[in-house]
């Protein structure tokens, strides 16, 4: 059931990167949501290749057919399913790499587990490319969350050696989001945009690539979402994070860095604000308290390594002559998927806590 | 079902901190396995309450009934069930924070949730002592895993501001998990563990506590284990992992470091070793591609924040009188959990390998 | 997940004929619902052996333990973990059947399964033993349920060759089922009620057993719960009545009778009732209409085998020795089950509806 | 997850009556399956409308496009996704049943769970048509199963008044399918085929419709597939026949003749055939004992109620105005969807024993 994700909202992606569609069913959508196809397309947008110097040359429209559970633009009930259609394929690209696994890529796993028989071109089921369809599931749940006053956004915290700074985890707001969410790279300092345009370029030029942070915030979470021991909305949201390709951390709150405190300093003292309402001093609990929402920012982080699909030459393996072998990618790549995986990072996010909410 | 884990091996947990009983069922387990008891009664016993300077008073045996499942110790094929009965249980050390919520704790989110319904004595089922069940499926989950030559092993990879050496990602051996699995605190460098000690020790006169870092491996895993996208080891490990209270970040091979490297850097290199079997030259992605096992060492790093818990005076709030209040937390605590996390560790990391194991 | 039921309601079912105990663990259960202990004990004790001249000589109190979940006899959110000890335990008596499987018992398939590590003795968790702690979920469900206006009951249709007469599928009502519920055998009819014992005893006096049917009803459930295809109540009711040892048929409405109908005749036509609500002048749907309940009465009938276990001699197989056996149980046995099933069958009905209405 | 069917293999319909397209996703397929396209075409056409007086005049050609998961006509252990567009759509047809619900359809049910945003055309999700996904999962779960030696077949074993001799439950061999598998009306007896299609055109006739049961049998099943209580073949099969539309009664074995039986009489004697394998004498089980295959023919009936639409008046309620109403069904319908539903059945039983199966 690899593929399939949730309790209540069960979304089914299909595909691989070469295959003739791509897509997802959606089950357990309430009836009577009025999907926003235009922003869901906004949303789309910001995922879909293309788009800069920094992502691949392969130009795909990612607009989505909806084939099913939508009654002019509101959800019926129905499993809604959606599918696009891979365009801009070409396998033959992928044809000297069917013996040579690609160092760090799945194409070697995928051949033991699958004997033989994985779709190769491309990288197959496991290409990035099935982010589209997740960002469709998790667009139309972001949608959904926000008709309960729920938003959820994020930004680039680190490519390789340069930091943006951090989202204030009491205090930040939508307007943090909806600032950043239309630029080429969203940070919350400009600057730091700047710099981690060149950060790639650099990278780009030496035919590498390099890795990055992403940072997510959820506000308005009631408090009280969320359940105990593997179903916390922190258990949720890291089996839908970890489905995201090149995914190797996730922290919440402060995180690692809560490891390296006392108590005393970690802890976030309670009051009641003005309004009557609990809350706490400091985030560093990011939200959580037992895997359930205590009303404040719920913030994480997501540490993606550089993208393995790298121009220059590397050591590797002929799986079926069993000699060494060297290859150089010459397919196209992008030389840092993080400005890409920010909307991703909202998509998983939305999809867990959707399936929280539905779940009551 | 929050308190359930797994796709083909169905664990159940059960229990309150201060209930008549805490336990587990297992369903799914292969009909056959003899079970240890007296090795499971060992593994347990590394994570029993009252052994050292660092942890809690409460003194609890934490011996196992088995009430079924098990026919002269072996596996029969229907569901084991095992229980811990409560025994050292002082309900009165919780009367005074029925109504003021323990800073970073879920005595909150709980009366949110639960509507005041929960059972408040000793955090409920929100306890720490439900990882005691967690490591009786986990302790079995291990057996299991052992007669197939599959090995895990973890160490405190830091307390505070001390760090122990790491694992070597490539020559992690079952040596390292061996030498130290016995010790007080089991660190790789002798010196770290008196070090540690000392952060400990100097915590508790200062009523605190203070937070650390697990390290764990696996070795033997056959390449080709796991699934893409939403159950890949990572996913599943993932879900297992932060179902342990108090944990806050995860990480799979250089994890966090993965997003300051370039591709070139970063990336395993594939060869043929003497035996003609596939392995790469570094382990960065800590065995893992695609969320399916390569053949590496399974490498993951668990951050645990600082037991909220502290004698020490702490601001909250009285949510019965609706006035800020102030506690001080009296009960028995561990000013360092991380020690005794250790083998919950290995045991949740078990529980995500049976499972993936035995869905083949 | 054999022995689990349920999508938010999650019981886990445990347990051998002579195991030390069998139990439940419910998870799911909303906080704040005060469960009545005698009540359950008094629904208990109608499924309880020993009563009739009709059941096994087996004495068991069938008195569960709460171990968890109760807070003052009141759900607190975490799972409900209950235990049965097995007291009248007599391995021995089956020693002579370990090589011999009875038929039409699972004797054989479990062997098969299990490559035979199973538990033999008495059946293992094939035993109709496992139905106790059904019972506990059971009963707790049929509370939670009648909290919320939804009543279940259901008496014998038949034994042998002895009809009952069927509930009036439009007009059945709740004094129906209390008027009944603690005879002995509860039919509607009352000389049906003294054929069918007679029926019983002429079959006991043949050292042979005799089957019957069970028919069930639900009221007050109001329209629009259930799901369409795999997930209707049909499915889901379908689901857990299986799971009742004996079982070989399960109608719903008018059943196989309707295939031998035309459409006109088997519709039930809608109407306004006085209060303005919308009722069926017939109910050949027996209250489902796609999966889904329409307001009106849910009616179901359960076929059940004779139990297998009969004194007289069978003939069979030595699975050891490879030879032709013969076999007459000695064991202590119902020559009928069916009145033990009647309080099964109506809280394998309350499990599948309380499912559904907790997923809303 | 009301449209997702299967542990291991998961299965997930989309689609409305009237949307752009039905289709199915099947995760969990084992990689390296050739599916014989031609073949699961022909299949496909068994249950396609528009080929006899007793099927519905709408003409769709159900030739599904498969979208993902084959690679030159082989799994390749990604999930299988394909959809049937939906050509002959005549929303206009339903305009005038929007507010007066067809009696024993599921309109008024819908109404009521969706709140009028249910997709009403043509029944929407709840829709016949639904079945042609169910059929294009179960007919690839067909050749699955038969690269294994098993196999399933269907017979029309009731229209009406008119039936078909049953299968011999011992002696049921693969020829009793295929000899009977193209035929217009399946029946083993040929006679009965005459006799029901007369009972069909005299339904239609008369502007009504007929019900009936089909009958099913699976060969070569190995003794040992199943699990104990909710998981028992039984169970799943349940689970999966319940999802086709108007199935209201299921029976395995002798099903509701059990009932009326003594344990001597209905008991399956075992015995060693000249092979040395176990066989019974007898097949009153209908193959499994205790949810679990024993080797012997499989075999079960399924009761399917007339199709509710009929041209006929009809009397109702119309939902809007509050008042009494009449309808008269215009639409296409089959006056009997018995025929059809035969490899339905097969399919459905199909998806459950392959899922058994692949759990192991």
């Amino acid at each position: 059931m690899a593929s399939q994700y949730g309790n209540k909202l069960k979304v089914s992606l299909f595909g691989q990167s070469h295959s003739a569609a791509i897509g997802v069913v959606i089950d357990g959508l309430p009836a009577g949501l009025a999907v926003d196809l235009d922003e869901l397309q906004r949303f789309l947008t910001r995922r879909a290749p293309g788009q800069g110097s920094h992502t691949t040359a392969r130009r795909e429209a990612d607009v989505p057919e909806f084939l099913s559970g939508l009654v002019d633009g509101v959800t019926c009930g129905a499993p809604l399913a959606a599918l696009i259609r891979n365009a801009d394929v070409r396998s033959g690209d992928y044809d000297e790499i069917a013996d040579i696994p690609r160092p760090s890529h799945a194409d070697y796993t995928a051949q033991v587990k699958y004997q033989g028989f994985q779709d190769r071109a491309g990288g197959g089921h496991f290409s990035g490319r099935l982010t589209a369809p997740l960002c469709v599931a998790g667009g139309i749940c972001l949608q959904l969350l926000r008709a309960r006053g729920i938003t959820v956004g994020a930004h680039i915290a680190r490519i390789g050696s340069v930091e943006d700074r951090a989202y204030d985890p009491v205090a930040v707001s939508a307007e943090d989001f909806t600032r950043i969410a239309g630029h080429e790279l969203p940070t919350l300092d400009e600057a730091a945009s700047a710099s981690m345009l060149a950060e790639i370029e650099a990278a780009r030029v030496d035919n590498d690539s390099v890795g990055g942070v992403v940072e997510c915030a959820v506000l308005g979470l009631p408090a009280g979402l969320g359940d105990p021991l593997f179903d916390g909305l922190d258990n949720r949201i890291a089996r839908a994070i970890f489905g995201i390709p090149a995914v190797k951390g996730l922290e919440f709150g402060n995180g690692l860095v809560a490891a390296e405190l006392r108590g005393s300093a970690n802890n976030d003292a309670f009051y009641f604000d003005e309004a009557g309402a609990v809350r706490t001093r400091t985030n560093n609990s990011g939200g959580l308290n037992g895997g359930i929402s205590n009303g404040m920012p719920l913030v994480l982080r997501v540490a993606f390594k550089p993208t393995p699909s790298i121009a220059c030459e590397q050591e590797s393996v002929n799986l079926r002559s069993g000699e060494p072998a060297t290859l150089a990618i010459k397919g196209r790549h992008d030389p840092c998927i993080v400005p890409r995986a920010v909307p991703v990072v909202e998509a998983a996010a939305a999809l867990a806590l959707c399936d929280a909410f539905l779940e009551g």
